[in-house]
């Protein structure tokens, strides 16, 4: 519970960071009103006043957050390859490497909201589609520039592997899921690219 | 609503199927007792004469549906595919794609409480963790046979791919996906094994 004072940050901001707090331990769907209120420390009428519902902020939330982990995601991409679309790729995996391995990995919303809601005209389920879209043609376009083999197909076997260590990592069955996935992914380009044979004993 | 009869299934069974016909629409974890209970034509007293909490029945059917699930699943690799690990591998992965293209296919629901319930302390979400931890094994056992390099991380791999490909579905933006992971891990698996360049054009 914050207090109010000059100095606390606007009731909005206040019920996106509870809603982000309360995203570590459990599915945002499943976030009570009250709960998320008193974490926020701001009153009914508040959050009425910014949003027309829960959903609503659940939303407005998924939509901030995708903005932050495409930036998080780029910066890293940024940081770690050049203008190789082959470096870009790998490096797209060495970022899940960084965010599996942080402490505080509590998953990702977008597929839980996806798993939990199964339907596709929520607009919480709009927001994970537009997340996958994303990260899907992230690889694809990398992979149409490096004339890989079946760029379609690839792109959504990347996107599985991607997505699939995310998901194997919360049921918390192995370790270095991330570095596997990042293992196959560049087998499966070398394989596509046709270098498997230079490459393959680097 | 089944209506009591000398015939009717009992309340238990009726319970479970009841949760099952659910389970397609949303998570089971979301499943109200009062809708159960109207759409299995049961009292609530008898739900509590067979199962302590909801939560309870909720684990009950995940460990039938594990069962039912693994039965569908080796039934398929020995009808597709004969001693070979290679072979039963790759009938692992065609059965990804029999289950993914089929009319009623309504994700995993051990992904979905998983995901949802984030911690690992509930009795479903160790459910979840048992049927990953068994398909692990099922691709580890294989590749260790196959003599395929690095057996463990491979398998891990694998299960990415194959359990990628199901949260991909779900979010349904792609066509083909469970052969973009069959082809996928087709070629991982040559190459594990030394066997890409035989392979490749084939």
């Amino acid at each position: 519970m914050i207090a109010d004072s000059p100095t606390a940050p606007p009731p909005k901001q206040r019920l996106l960071s509870a809603l982000d707090e309360l995203s570590r331990t459990g599915s945002v769907m499943d976030v009570g009103v009250n709960a998320l209120l008193a974490k926020a420390g701001v009153a009914k009428a508040s959050l009425y006043d910014h949003f027309r519902s829960k959903d609503e902020l659940v939303v407005a939330w998924l939509d901030a957050r995708q903005t932050a982990w495409f930036s998080w995601f780029e910066t890293h991409i940024r940081e770690h390859a050049g203008g190789d679309p082959d470096e870009q790729i790998d490096a797209a995996f060495g970022f899940l490497e960084s965010w599996l391995g942080r402490d505080d990995f509590s998953g990702c919303p977008f597929l839980t909201v996806q798993l939990q809601l199964k339907g596709t005209s929520h607009p919480a389920s709009q927001q994970a589609r537009r997340y996958a879209n994303r990260l899907h043609a992230f690889f694809h376009e990398r992979l149409v520039s490096l004339g890989a083999d079946h760029p379609e197909r690839l792109a959504s076997a990347l996107l599985e592997l991607y997505l699939g260590a995310v998901v194997v990592q919360e049921l918390g069955t192995s370790d270095r899921l991330a570095r596997a996935a990042r293992e196959a992914a560049r087998t499966l380009l070398d394989v596509a690219c046709d270098a498997s044979v230079l490459r393959k004993d680097v």
